[in-house]
């Protein structure tokens, strides 16, 4: 989509900063750790959502809102999981903080420890919109090529952690992880880097034990707001 | 990005529209077939023109514009088998027009067969935007997943060929040949399709007769422009 930046623009983009921040807050309050899942159509976000929640089993309770242009695909796969809300944007590239609180209204009103919202598969335009995460997490699958984090920076240098998936395929693709790795840190130094295979359960304790983690020092954190 | 629609937009679209048209006939008169190749990050678009290069062999005359937010990995890949210009949006999503006419002008001055615009990876936003091709192909790899067509349906409603690339690694993901294609037909239902593996040459000889003959289709119209 293209833009035409006039100067209306700078005062929205204040408000909406200011909203996030606000709705973060709340999150941080409550004890909800908001992660927001980015990454290419089909690196496995929705299947990393279910392995966490077969790990998890119940053992805490989390929801998620679901982004597509059309369909409610990963919705109805996301179902027999957790609470879930499907939001489709009708053609829209990205998700924006309104339409995510639309559907965290819809959901069921629980204390969730951890609130996942599954974003467009797009690795450009979801990187400029603060959905009131606490935390952004990018995908990048092993059969996408160890080239990515410098062909879209923006997206690496604003995520806290990077998740390299589709593990098991390593063996079949030409991708080096050492690479990605280095690629990634080059623009974002701290980033946290996960291996994970959705599919086989690979990594998913580290990653499930890191969230908690998360979530954890943002109690601390919420006790002293 | 996000746009907030106006009413000057409509005239900007409708210059867009017939500034793409006049730039396309005049690639018809000249017996240029222009190629927008999109797709997802990392579904194999450099690869399949290195392969397309290989198996022509200098026999056809081929150069692309490359399009990437940043850096010019792709371009460097691509040097080495023929004429190419990186186009670098900074951060856009997408190619425009503006940009790829001005890319074209700082090619050597050929009379190509195929000129080829590798858009950048992305499944939603280049839908939208009319580079003056002939041809608009995307590409849908096997490790994406079968269900990319109904989620991303702009793209491949705008599409006359869909190639499912990385065939080699269909028998260790979950992806079926026959649900991708009923998904994408339901779309567009006369969008051809063909199957490809760029790394060992699977598909490609069929991919270039395909190509060809839509270039001998283009040169009895221009032959009547």
């Amino acid at each position: 989509m293209s833009t035409r930046t006039i100067q209306v623009d700078r005062d929205i983009a204040a408000d909406r900063k200011q909203a996030a921040q606000v709705a973060r807050e709340q999150f941080t309050r409550q004890g909800t750790l908001v992660v927001n899942l980015v990454s290419s159509p089909g690196a496995g976000k929705t299947s990393l959502l279910q392995a966490t929640a077969e790990y998890w089993n119940g053992r805490q309770r989390m929801a998620v809102l679901v982004g597509d242009i059309a369909t409610n695909r990963d919705a109805e796969r996301l179902a027999p999981y957790m609470p879930v809300k499907q939001l489709t944007t009708g053609g829209a590239c990205h998700l924006e903080l309104e339409l995510v609180q639309r559907g965290l209204k819809q959901l069921p009103e629980v204390d969730y420890e951890f609130l996942f919202i599954e974003n467009i598969g797009n690795l450009v335009c979801p990187a400029s919109h603060d959905l009131a995460e606490h935390l952004r997490v990018v995908l990048v699958s092993t059969t996408e090529g160890d080239d990515k984090p410098g062909k879209y920076p923006k997206m690496f240098r604003t995520s806290q952690a990077m998740l390299i998936s589709k593990l098991d395929l390593l063996p079949y693709v030409p991708f080096s992880v050492a690479a990605v790795i280095e690629d990634a840190r080059t623009i974002q130094g701290d980033i946290e880097v996960m291996q994970v295979c959705a599919l086989t359960g690979t990594g998913i304790e580290t990653w499930c034990e890191w969230l908690d983690q998360q979530r954890q020092q943002l109690l601390v954190k919420g006790a002293s707001v």
